[in-house]
């Protein structure tokens, strides 16, 4: 017998209380019932957004409402600006040349962040740019980027914010009216503890105003009509409605739980992770790591590749290998969503495993030693249940 | 306490066996475990299609998988069939506008089935047609089509059949390659028995061959990709897992009880159905009524919106009402998926009661008896358990 963990940077563990709210009998989406839920749902997610702009549910990966942000907000020829510091900000570039959009590339080290003034300059150059698009955390990089410093420079200009923060929301501070973000894209299988099928997104006035002027064609993403069944308290297609009720469960978690507490244990978390790295003298990837997701260096004379397949396979403990170019020179383990203390005691057992097995020196306990030191603060003063 | 029933076209009910094992601790996706299971849904899928050609499972909506079929085949000004008899011939015509491919629309009353003469005849007069859409079975209004026939015709040009099974696959034969459907379109919250959030296409070689000279812009629901991905055993972006688990234990169930044993079924349940509602002395809505969805008129007198209205809100019971311009003239029976003889037995105490209830004159329990003498000699010659 061996138990299985999912600590992984998503998908992420569902909690037994989503999981049992999904198994109920399904029922149908057009009824009061469900146009209640969806309504509040809707609701809880602006929370989470920390907006007033619209915000709107799909039925698809969260790659799909990043094509949305493109295909509702641009024309073919239009200059926008990408951030490439890793494979999501390639992604970026990729769905805007599919759709004929030219992107002028920021292309940043993998690791590396970008910083505002990088962007500011580049705007200057580029008076014509109509959008930027960025993630908050490179989830191929364990990079978080300065999305609070780029909404700035952005803002004072007539170009879009467009953020992919699939690892960011919920998981770091993100603003999204008070920093200006016009369009922020989310996932469901993340920070909002839900099996993957569920994509976010809101949309400023700003993001409406370029509505009106793209010409791109677009159906089953056209957020016009899911704006418009929106005021009906519906979708324009038929929704994910099992998916759609887990969101509800979990949202009203984070809620219960308080946006501020939930930051504030994936910093603390994050925080003990790389604790507990750095004990084992590994070498951490990212220079401002993100708090979703530790990525780390393999050290030499390992062999890479086997480090997720012998935590997984032998141990019982899904982690992420690298990806694109860095496939066998890091390894990521995430820690967003529905992840604790435990979690950590349960990843750090198996890494020191791992590693042993692989024939990495260290001392036995090391990582716990340093795990406990950095979360005893943070728990000591928890009231007892 | 009063029980709920889901007897309308979709959403169906979802059998427990699938919801428990969707509610199973989520895994991650880029794992053997993961891959096996897809590779192994594949094939099912292919069972069900009665296909050899490639078949796509896509993190969206049915809407989404006939987006793909349009955009992964034509490029603008392109000229296609779009035979339009329902809500959902119109939402062909509106995908194609919406991608700046030019519909001829080969319109039919509603309730009515297209002819594959009308079908050859225009062809014949539009050689330069690149595509034929249809639905299999017109969900909105009830009404089946000749698909095998119009299948013939279209086989004899170089345009390829596509079709909207959304309500047809599973319910009634639909042999995609003996026929010629190049592309059979179906969504997961019908016969499939699962909730919604998936869409599924299959794609012939000839259908492949329009990928290569199409030039619409596609990236979320790009098929090459997506083949690529399913040669690794994979999806190019995050499949929705649960959904995906679910699927593979509703295709076993259907290959267990044996396909043309689900279709028979099909087939006697919807007969009784239309045994018990003639027995009303209410009317059929559609002229060649489908086995998935019994339309029926709205009797003088009786007031239209009401009755699906009653049905949930007063006993339990989920059907539909009319769509568009037929709303509150018509309403809809659902029996497809997880559908027996029971949910007739319910389905008709609950109309005879609102029926009733909306000063409509019967005899009580006469749907009961045309049910059960419909019904006797399928189930007469059932082995014991």
């Amino acid at each position: 017998m061996l138990k299985d963990f999912l600590i992984a940077p998503g998908p992420t563990p569902v909690p037994n209380e989503v999981l049992l709210e999904m198994a109920k009998p399904i029922y149908h989406h057009r009824t009061p019932k469900f146009s209640e839920l969806f309504y509040e749902t809707i609701q809880l997610l602006k929370y989470l957004y920390q907006t007033s702009h619209d915000v709107f549910i799909l039925a698809s990966s969260g790659t799909g409402a990043m094509e949305a942000s493109i295909t509702n907000t641009l024309s073919p020829g239009d200059k926008v600006i990408v951030i490439r510091g890793g494979k999501f900000g390639e992604r970026w570039g990729e769905i805007a040349e599919a759709y004929g959009v030219s992107p002028i590339y920021l292309d940043i080290e993998w690791g590396h962040s970008a910083s505002p003034s990088q962007v500011e300059e580049l705007l200057k150059e580029n008076k014509d740019v109509k959008a930027v698009f960025t993630q908050h955390s490179e989830t191929s990089t364990g990079a978080m980027y300065d999305i609070k410093g780029i909404a700035e420079v952005v803002g004072k200009t007539s170009a879009l914010m467009v953020v992919d923060g699939i690892t960011g929301l919920g998981v770091s501070e993100c603003l999204t009216d008070k920093w200006g973000i016009d369009i922020l894209v989310c996932g469901s299988q993340k920070s909002l503890m839900l099996p993957p099928g569920l994509g976010f997104l809101s949309f400023s006035e700003k993001a409406w105003k370029m509505y009106h002027s793209s010409n791109l064609p677009k159906f089953y993403f056209d957020l016009k009509k899911e704006k418009k069944a929106q005021g009906d308290k519906t979708t324009s297609w038929t929704p994910a409605v099992s998916l759609i009720i887990g969101l509800n469960t979990a949202l009203k978690m984070i809620k219960d739980e308080g946006l501020e507490n939930v930051i504030s244990r994936h910093t603390y978390i994050a925080e003990a992770v790389r604790a507990g790295v750095k004990s084992l003298n590994l070498e951490l990837y990212a220079k401002n790591p993100a708090n979703s997701v530790t990525s780390i260096k393999v050290p030499e004379g390992v062999e890479g590749g086997k480090i997720p397949k012998i935590m997984r396979d032998k141990y019982g403990v899904a982690i992420a290998g690298g990806q694109g170019h860095v496939k066998g020179k890091i390894f990521r383990i995430g820690h967003l969503g529905y992840i604790d203390k435990s979690d950590l005691a349960v990843v750090f057992q198996a890494l020191e495993f791992t590693m042993r097995d692989l024939g990495y020196s260290f001392e036995w306990g090391s990582s716990y030693k340093a795990v406990q030191e950095k979360l005893y603060m943070e728990y000591k003063n928890y009231p007892t249940r």
